[in-house]
């Protein structure tokens, strides 16, 4: 059995790339289509409510495109709206990328203590809180929001005074708690491994949730059979949309896909509103 | 003559109600309609093309509650828009809040060098250049995007070492080149106005935008004879929309206004976008 349609992943923005890399390292063969939200990007400081519209919108829009699987790749959405979308999405698999983190963290603790770092959103949430004690409920789990480190990650600040001074006081806390594994609960985050590994240490241990979903995936696509076998997958052959040609986005994307887009493709936001109008219609 | 309608005040999240404050401070007895596109914020790394659209939107939806004058108290809008919406808007007059800033800087700036400092559509707009030199071409004008300082400010960092870092990264250049004005071309800056004045030193004048488009509104409507008798304006009168309750927007709201709003009205996004497809379609 094989299935030769495209895997759909959307994002807030182009963060989600970071995703679409390892689901290439992992599946050569597999062709994507990408939406990333740009006109509306950030996600992390709405309302639950609002996060859940928009979340719908992307997923809805994916579903008019003959996907095998839906990839959310965004913590926010699948922190606050996961449960939401798959509800409406019923035909074929949805992932998110809290639960693969969450695994990969209760596994990685020795000493059962496990920090998460997000958007105001995700945190709030708390589903990565949840999905940490559903592996073990003995696991105290220390969630600390970092609205800065995307703008941080936006402006090329990788490696720079102001971005280490940002971690150390948004990570301060968190490591007084003794945490030894720390979630990157935020798909720009990977960007800012290396300046966040510095300052935690490498006794420390720091979960990148694009890697361990993109193995759920194809774990799930093997399971069901659904892997594609057509040597002609890869970037060339996949699909990316986003809302809004933003200034930099062709250089923003490639430092999270570590590759050059091929072309990209423009969706009005008018076509997602007419998809799902409010969170409370659907 | 006057004229009891209310002033129409908009920003593409709750920065303009820094606006909104000077207007109460010169003229108590009027009535304001605000609206901040708090699902949709920040518009300062957009498409000139998403920012038009964007901006028609709010000031169409303004447009329908019979306001007297309409506000751009949004440095991006007035920055990329104005013109275009001003097509559309005859029927009364449009004030943004790149044109005010412009000419008190353009009477300030005794070595004729002028900065501006604004979101990355606002200085690669050029239309505070263009405003500064049509009241005197011998001007020079040095623009600094700082993408940076809204996400600051929402995080309340107002006066933290990270915010100083920030800014001295993004002044220095605007320093050396010897400007003794700075127009702060964001409604967001008011808050950070002692952080930057203490890096730049009192010589260096400060030019909030906010106040001098209160000034100008005043102008307008005192030459119009429209200005309102009623002793019953104020914000208890005044009415104030979002697209989106984001969380801690009332505490965000409060420190721009200084006070605390009355109610707050949410406006679906899909009543926005009814209005306006997309900027080319007007």
């Amino acid at each position: 059995m094989s299935d030769t349609r495209p895997i759909g992943v959307f994002d807030s923005g182009l963060g989600g790339l970071t995703v679409v890399r390892e689901l290439f390292r992992l599946m050569a063969g597999e062709r994507i289509v990408y939406l990333g939200d740009t006109a509306r990007c950030p996600y992390g400081g709405r309302s639950e409510e609002t996060i859940r519209t928009f979340g719908m919108q992307d997923a809805l829009l994916l579903m008019e495109m003959d996907i095998k699987l839906l990839v959310v790749a965004c913590n926010t959405v699948s922190s606050v709206a996961l449960d939401y979308i798959e509800k409406s999405v019923k035909e074929i698999p949805v992932v998110g990328v809290v639960l693969p983190g969450a695994r990969a963290a209760a596994l990685r603790t020795a000493e059962r203590k496990v920090g998460v770092i997000g958007t105001a959103a995700t945190i709030r949430a708390g589903a990565y809180v949840r999905a940490i004690q559903a592996q073990d409920p003995a696991i105290k789990v220390y969630g600390k929001a970092c609205p800065l480190f995307v703008p941080l990650v936006e402006e090329g600040l990788l490696d720079h005074e102001i971005t280490r001074l940002t971690a150390q006081y948004y990570l301060a806390e968190l490591l007084d708690s003794g945490v030894d594994c720390i979630i990157l609960g935020c798909t720009h985050y990977p960007l800012l491994m290396e300046t966040i590994q510095e300052l935690v240490g490498t006794r420390t241990h720091l979960v990148d949730s694009a890697l361990w979903t993109a193995k759920e995936v194809k774990d799930i696509l093997a399971a069901l059979g659904g892997l594609s076998p057509e040597k002609a997958g890869g970037l060339a052959a996949s699909r990316f949309m986003v809302t809004d040609y933003a200034p930099r986005f062709k250089e923003l994307a490639a430092s999270f896909l570590g590759g050059t887009l091929p072309s990209i493709e423009l969706v009005g936001l008018e076509k997602l509103t007419k998809l799902c109008e409010t969170a409370a219609a659907v």
